[in-house]
């Protein structure tokens, strides 16, 4: 995928990496597209779910409790909004994935919310893909602390409107091209700003018969190596564009 | 309520305590009846969510893994249902009210239920009363697994069958009176096996008019003690009645 990125980039398309992963910082969602792909990835490409949080919140900075990882504490710090664990004072509560998660984190969140406390989710994914298995993935604790609130959360991640916004703010002229594994996150982001959508199929989805009615994307890819020979061939380019990446 | 469940005894009813909690053995239950009331409910008098979710499996006694507390493991035990924390090897999770519940018991449960195991609720309460506060019920980490496994679990407790046929098994000849104070669970219970239902005021209503259509109880009292006044008078009595008691 290293190479194919640098191809894109080459080829005078300016990259975004967004996704719905709220436990690592920028920094370390740059570093481990670099990792694994070999390509040089900055920070300031990335876009969490994390960040999208600390934007909805940035406005008003309420005290916040915080059910997630670092990626969250760091996303809020930035934005100066404080950090707080006693729902008696938790003026909102962000969510996403723990993997400390506690039925005390779970009670405590759950009681700040029902005081009226703002109710945030990084994201709604269910699962994620680990070695070997799926692994419970943020929407599940929301789903618990949803149940146990009786309320439903304000969701920040793909393919809602606070990440979306954060993605509008990175553009440059040109198309924009979303592209992505996950029909209900990364097509559904396309779909709700009209931008171009290409699945690639080294995900969830391994057949684009699989792909929710509604969500179709314009492009089906084998994966990002092919989509980028598609995007640089006189095809579909021309000129210059932008193009939101998917989750890395 | 002491007094009242003891008028009740010399009024000739059948007293059964039927309890959606599923963290204590029926022992439990019963010292805590004792305790707080002043009444020596016998163990035999007790039935839990717990129980109802291991008379479900009782006929196949699948390797179960438990997400719950001792009520759970004592009522699997009691059925010679073996207990395992493998998520590979389980055939069955059974979910309860769990206090150490972590995202590890999330992320295997999800995990076991994905691969086939039967998945079993011991009750879908969102929330319980406590000390000062609500607090989260089973029904949250229910809510969590559901989530993470993509599927939903048979319920064992109340309003459901499980927990229905436990209770036809102690009633005697007579009119049956539930007795309880949550309309989705007690007068829910009642009005599927055609029982005569009692709310009490005393729990999560305050007001009649909180009770959901169609869940609308026979008769409404302000305390147990009130409804034994109801049932011992010549209003309502002149025969022996079996009497499932609400939750306790």
């Amino acid at each position: 995928a290293g190479d194919a990125l640098r191809r894109l980039d080459e080829a005078g398309f300016s990259i975004v990496f967004v996704t719905n992963n709220s436990t690592g910082t920028c920094a370390d969602v740059a570093e481990t597209i670099a990792r694994l792909n070999g390509y040089p990835a900055s920070p300031d490409q990335v876009i969490t779910s994390a960040v999208a949080a600390a934007a909805l919140l940035a406005p008003d900075r309420p005290a916040s409790m915080v059910v997630g990882g670092e990626g969250i504490l760091s996303a809020l710090t930035e934005r100066e909004i404080s950090i707080v664990v006693d729902p008696s004072v938790a003026e909102a509560v962000v969510v996403g994935l723990d993997v400390d998660f506690t039925y005390q984190s779970l009670d405590m969140a759950a009681s700040a919310i029902r005081k009226g406390a703002r109710f945030i989710a990084t994201n709604t994914d269910v699962t994620f893909p680990g070695p070997g298995d799926l692994h419970a993935g943020a929407g599940a604790i929301v789903a618990a602390i949803a149940a146990a609130s009786g309320r439903t959360p304000t969701v920040a991640g793909k393919p809602h409107s606070a990440i979306r916004a954060l993605v509008k703010q990175r553009l440059v002229p040109g198309p924009v091209w979303v592209v992505g594994d996950r029909p209900e996150t990364d097509l559904a982001m396309a779909k709700a700003e009209n931008w171009n959508a290409a699945l690639v199929l080294t995900g969830v989805v391994s057949d684009p018969g699989e792909v929710p009615s509604g969500l179709e994307p314009d492009l089906v890819n084998a994966s990002l190596s092919e989509f980028a020979d598609v995007l640089t061939s006189d095809r579909l380019s021309g000129e210059r564009r932008s193009d939101p990446g998917g989750p890395v």
